[in-house]
């Protein structure tokens, strides 16, 4: 698709936006070999992104990130193409299988959260990608997690929720969020660590498994 | 206001989303002084940040960022507590005043978007907040561009965009994303110096400012 048919769609697409009418040039863009972002792509903290499901179009793009790990949400299988790739440059997969569904009753199983979690606060898996599907739920419910261990306002925690998930946000991940760690001795104690782990300024996590 | 009023707030102030009827429950929250990021925060990058303009209440938070400069973009000097809070803890400030206007014709200066770019790009800068009024659109134009130094494909700068503007998007800004540098030879040179200024995985700039 050229720029300008992309600007039109795009405008379309969204359906509203200020100062429409504007004159939309027809020139080229520059550069020739573009890097292409998996959809709903998004930088967390250092070392942690977020994304949508990655296809062959995006793995230019998660080259350059020089990935150590992949934090797989969805039960599904990983795709030939993927597993290739992964397999390739070496990184390290942690598959926690957790259910898309609307349905509020669904719940996400806290031992998959807590598992990312322990991960994706460890430093020696960084540089490291989040995905589910979308990037939407099972994601935004992750990071929306990782900020509650951040001490982020709730407020806060919620808009950047609401973000990525656009009008598809669901109240059941909001409250999924709200409740996490309220009531749970081991999140306080990964929260605690986050902030105190290292003692430097850089407040990150080389997670000792007690279990180990 | 307590977490149950704010996730209800929330779901009433967005007007939609999946799976609503869902049972909010009304624990307390964890943790006690939460940190209060700014409206519209977000990471860029390694050692780059975006948001809305922070207020006092968000200076906490932005303490945990170590910020070494912050880039400006609205024209209206500098209000005192934030001055304050950038004198005590030297940072830098880079003002570019940059008109906040919803109308196609008022277009944005180049020179103010490459002289705000030449600062993001030096690494001696970072780590580096980015903010103008609410964090949409002239901090969507400077991130677009820097984007495209970036080499993404315009169809995913486009969609970063509208993740922070919203539906205030305005088809004059993605205007401006789309032709920037499409016929400037600095661009191309900054482009170049960024993708290869290094020579190292991190293909980060420090700026050699030609003039110097």
């Amino acid at each position: 698709m050229q720029p300008e048919e992309e600007l039109k769609a795009f405008g379309k697409s969204r359906g509203g936006g200020e100062g429409r009418g504007n004159g939309v040039l027809s020139e080229g863009d520059h550069g020739d070999s573009f890097l292409v972002p998996p959809p709903n792509f998004g930088m967390v903290d250092t070392g942690i992104y977020r994304s949508g499901f990655p296809t062959p179009a995006n793995f230019r793009f998660l080259e350059e990130l020089n990935l150590r790990s992949i934090v797989y949400l969805c039960p599904e299988p990983y795709p030939d193409d993927n597993m290739e790739f992964v397999r390739t440059h070496e990184i390290r997969m942690f598959h926690f299988g957790i259910e898309g569904s609307k349905e509020p009753s669904a719940s996400i199983s806290e031992d998959a959260i807590m598992g990312a979690l322990r991960v994706l606060l460890d430093v020696r898996n960084h540089p490291i990608l989040i995905h589910c599907k979308r990037g939407k739920h099972r994601t935004g419910c992750l990071v929306g997690c990782f900020r509650k261990l951040q001490n982020w306002c709730l407020q806060s925690v919620f808009e950047e929720y609401h973000r990525f998930a656009g009008i598809k946000f669901r109240l059941s991940d909001l409250s999924y969020i709200q409740k996490f760690g309220n009531s749970s001795m081991s999140v306080r104690v990964l929260s605690i660590m986050y902030r105190y782990g290292c003692g430097s300024q850089i407040r990150r996590l080389v997670y000792q498994d007690s279990s180990s």
